[in-house]
């Protein structure tokens, strides 16, 4: 594997790869090509190799990929071989959609962990998990050693709660409240945002 | 405002600029600068004012950018001036989540009609919405003349029913559901996957 500094761009495709080759599985299919790979996905056949070749040599001239080889390889580089416990916090219908998400399993996460500040919550259960108070969020998700955090909180508590978060020892967060948060620059943040995407759309429409 | 092509890439950092810019509208803020903006958001004040250049001349030097008169140049190029009615198709923890969230009110969306095949859903209520039969989709869309879904069924039926909505006259889909869609190269696609989003990340830390 290359040890060269590799492009944040490419590593942000890499999940999609690696979501497009589950499919292929689930097809029953064995083997598969940067063509066949990148007509699915939308991506050239070359930028997918080039995007590959960063991490080594997957596929063999003229027979492509086997893909349960690089299924498997995918999931060594974006460290998905194990899997991730992910806290909750916020429990509206946004967490409470996440804490039953049926969509983690086998591909590299699990809830472990809800939270809500209301006390008319707090103690009640979501999907399997008890919904636990705000309060203690630091101590319960340092203790069981989680690092990443999806945050469903308003708007106007999600700087303060990921900072709490970051207390905890989280290194993660993936949120759905539409503001920036500013973290120590080591802390890893995502946004999930639908009118960011629609405003990106709605530009090239009407 | 220029007639140039305008890059992909920078279409896509208009809507957070104008989220960040309600934010501090919100905070009773009349004016910013390029500078207060990108620190906001992450991004270098060099990038916004070259983003914003493709458009016009919306600030002054040495006095930045009046709040007010952005918003409303904004709002103007990414066409939310106007409220765009959105079909929800997908009725389960998320879209009913979808269906009655509060966050589209002033950013240009409304959610105006909700789809289910359950027959145990169809009839009954999400939010303020009386679930419709995924069989009246095409009629019913076309008829109301909405032009944007956001699509939250299980992965083996999101290819046939974004067909659906093409067919009737839908041209922006924002889909949750974890697989590539093929659809005419007209149709603006967008996709939302929190998966993927936790892979890119969980790449850097562990």
């Amino acid at each position: 594997m290359s040890s060269n500094f590799i492009p944040d761009i490419v590593v942000a495709r890499l999940p999609r790869y690696l979501q497009a080759l589950y499919q292929m599985e689930e097809e029953g299919k064995h083997s598969t090509s940067s063509q066949e790979l990148g007509d699915r996905i939308g991506i050239s056949a070359a930028q997918i190799r080039k995007d590959l070749s960063h991490f080594g040599e997957f596929g063999k001239q003229g027979t492509g990929y086997a893909i349960p080889y690089l299924v498997d390889q995918l999931q060594i580089i974006l460290k998905v071989k194990q899997v991730w416990d992910i806290v909750v916090v916020g429990t509206g219908d946004l967490g409470h959609a996440i804490a039953r998400f049926q969509g983690f399993a086998n591909r590299g996460y699990r809830v472990a962990m809800v939270f809500d500040n209301d006390p008319r919550k707090i103690g009640g259960k979501v999907g399997q998990f008890i919904i636990q108070d705000m309060q203690n969020l630091i101590p319960m998700v340092q203790q069981a050693g989680i690092k990443i955090a999806m945050l469903t909180v308003p708007p106007a508590v999600a700087q303060s709660v990921a900072e709490n978060l970051v207390r905890a020892q989280v290194c993660a967060i993936l949120s759905y409240a539409p503001v920036p948060l500013h973290l120590p620059a080591h802390i890893k943040v995502e946004y999930i945002d639908p009118i960011i995407q629609l405003q990106h759309m709605t530009y090239y429409i009407g």
